[in-house]
């Protein structure tokens, strides 16, 4: 029983330490230290672990997951617009203009009012957390204080964030009543955020982070990229935007630049290690060489690609150039908050892409061909797959990461995912909670070794 | 107030009398009669409104929905495999001849244990009914003993069940400890299910029926597939199958024949008016226009699609050529028994058929182009679409037809539907109950008038 440990949990795990595979801890112990960080798992064969659970039971730092309780990690959502959250599921019909021009520019703009900010962040962040999603990479809204609310929010609730003020400047491509400016004022906030959010870190042990966080390139001007990138080198902080999601953005930023958007984004300082890019569908194959090069992340959101996209990410390609890619549900381009969702149909798109969709084609021209993903593999891309592309220590459970727990209930009785006893091996059982569960049976969530949703 | 009136429900319900469009009726009245139909929908601005509501509340017989909360019809499922319910969400990552031959024919044999079948099927039951689906169409096992079961479970719970049990007779084509012992057999223990489900009618004023059940044309011998079109005819029978599902299907079927699987089935009097056929997805126009002509519906499957299909069904094209769809769950070809999942992923593949997948490919080889369906369509096929297919007078809140209600909260701490007072119109409440509603949203059920889920 070593010193620096002050909770022991003890229960059955599954995560995924490697991509392809999962692994099973069944009635294992595991030890997280005075951090939140996870000290030393003890497997059941272990010869101390009866003897550890005695322990940690007789001074009273045990929790026990329970019969019929599972843990996962809790889930990475590499790409989260938290000011249209009033948006999901809303409009997803309309042509994507009318969309944002009707539905989420006036939305986003409502975030002026930090009262209403307050609110809905509050309350998804919250959200997020009931269903298993421990750290978030956000975009704000175009507002600084709005967006410091978001931070606070995450702060507050315990959830590890990283949070950007949404930058968009350029007159010509959004409207008078919600833009930044002008790109100096937008750069300036940006750098205030920076300092805002940095501030919050003593109160944020489980981590918040500021995310310098242009739009894309067609909402932005030269000027305000060369800024940010500038302060990207400058603080070395995180950046996010979204990157070659469709033919509309391919061909806009390659009249501008006579370059794609990926070269674009490296060339003003944008495209670094551990930035954080949106969708990617487009990405040719020297285009993912150039993200494994430099280290940049693909949040792949699969839900929304399916409405916006006109494509599906090739997840499988770019695993094998090397690419980090993590999940993320996009909302509200994606309507679920619920990751799992996104587990669910990063599958069937890989799938999709792989046989193709449309049977009236002669099947050579249907499908990309060998594209699929395996529901395992969904689980890695939710949990460490993104922890790998922001490179933060979560996502599995190994020693030297911080503890972020997600408890799912099997045993509900509208939710049951125990399946009669047939079907009853670990792959069973996982597939079971990956394909089946719904947001009531994740019970409890824990980040950074503290219990943050307990139903 | 009418005297045959028995209940009287007032609430905010929504509908789709016609396909693309919805019907919302606020605090609207729906008198109900003893044998459970609708009698009358009285809106909001009728002037007998207000008396009326209070004439069924003086009289007791008045159900409020409450505040936050929505009617919608139940949902008819058109396609479930009953016997592969321990089977939901299992192995979907294993080629389609292991997943058959490791896992589901080893599970659809446990039923000749007649227990078995009766723990899995009560619950099968009682969870699609939790979800808010009151009409299912299911294939049970090849055991006439525990296809009789599944039937009784529906009748048990209040459920409008659809019952076949699954014929699949070809020595070659089907493992030996797991098939019809011959034709005849087959076909003795067809006829003898329909006279033991017509017996149960009496006690299902909900409806059961027994369905004519050929797996499909590749697990069949010529022999059978006569002798159950015979039965369709003398019977006036449901029938049920698969069609068209995919190549190696279309191509088996072609060689054997000389004919596409549409035509083998219509020549064998298994294609007739609300024939239930599942995927269909490679139905050329000409086969659209034998599906329209006679009358046979389509149980559109979009999840399992994505795993077993290689394609997207063409909803919007076969809708235009008159073709009756409704959605199917094919649990466990697709994993979820949530309905809203099919609704979700109609809209998704319809718009990845339009588009395309493949970013690598030019533009003009991407999608079929043009074959996108809305969410509101989506729910059209989850509902009258289905009762359409089945020729039942179900699947909307009309008058004429039973009255089979989901009641959906609005208003649950970790599921909110309410949106901040956001884009609150009702197709905004509308949308967001279709694309963020989770189980737990759905808090009663009534079939035919019967409350059969309270939570
Ligand atoms: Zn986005
Ligand atoms: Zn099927």
């Amino acid at each position: 029983m070593a010193a620096d440990v002050r909770q022991a949990f003890l229960g059955s795990f599954f995560h995924t330490p490697t991509y392809g595979s999962f692994e099973y801890l069944e009635d294992a112990l595991i030890e997280v230290d005075a951090g939140g960080v996870i000290a030393r798992v003890v497997r059941e064969d272990d010869p101390r672990h009866d003897e550890l659970v005695r322990a940690y039971h007789d001074s009273g730092v045990l929790v026990e997951l329970g019969q019929g309780r599972y843990g996962l990690p809790g889930f990475v959502d590499l790409h989260v617009h938290a000011c249209q959250w009033p948006q999901a599921g809303i409009a997803l019909d309309e042509p994507l203009d009318r969309w944002l021009l009707e539905r989420t520019f006036p939305l986003e703009s409502k975030f002026a009012d930090v009262e209403f900010a307050r609110t809905v962040y509050g309350d998804l962040v919250r959200q997020l957390l009931a269903r298993g999603t421990t750290t978030v990479v956000y975009f704000g809204s175009a507002h600084l204080d709005a967006t410091v609310e978001l931070a606070r929010a995450c702060v507050d609730a315990g959830q590890r964030g990283l949070v950007g003020k949404t930058v968009m400047d350029d007159p010509t491509a959004n409207p008078d009543y919600y833009r930044d400016a002008s790109p100096r004022k937008a750069v300036e906030e940006t750098a205030q955020l920076i300092r805002e959010v940095e501030a919050m870190r003593p109160d944020a042990p489980q981590g918040v982070w500021p995310v310098i966080t242009p739009r894309f390139i067609p909402s932005c001007t030269d000027e305000v990229l060369r800024g940010l990138g500038n302060l990207a080198a400058e603080h070395d902080a995180y950046v996010q935007s979204h990157c070659n999601e469709g033919q509309w953005e391919h061909d806009t930023v390659l009249a501008r630049f006579g370059k794609e958007d990926p070269y674009a984004l490296r060339d003003f300082g944008l495209l670094r290690e551990h930035s954080i890019m949106a969708h990617c569908t487009f990405l040719t194959p020297d285009e993912g060489a150039l993200f494994a090069q430099v280290g940049a992340g693909i949040a792949h959101c699969p839900i929304s690609n399916a409405y916006f996209a006109s494509s599906v990410l090739p997840v499988k390609r770019l695993r094998e150039q090397g690419v980090r890619i993590g999940l993320g549900t996009d909302i509200s381009g994606g309507f679920s908050p619920n990751m799992y969702d996104d587990i669910r149909q990063a599958v069937m798109a890989s799938r999709m892409l792989e046989t193709g969709v449309d049977a009236q084609r002669p099947e050579p021209e249907r499908g990309s061909g060998d594209a699929r993903i395996s529901v395992v593999e969904a689980l890695y891309l939710a949990t460490a797959g993104g922890a790998e592309a922001l490179g933060l220590p979560v996502g599995t459970f190994e020693p030297g990461r911080a503890f972020d727990l997600q408890v799912v209930d099997t045993c509900l009785p509208y939710a049951d995912l125990t399946g009669f006893g047939v079907f009853d091996a670990p792959e069973d059982r996982l597939a079971r909670i990956l394909y089946l569960s719904t947001p009531e049976n994740i019970r409890q969530v824990y980040v950074q070794g503290r219990r943050v949703i307990e139903k």
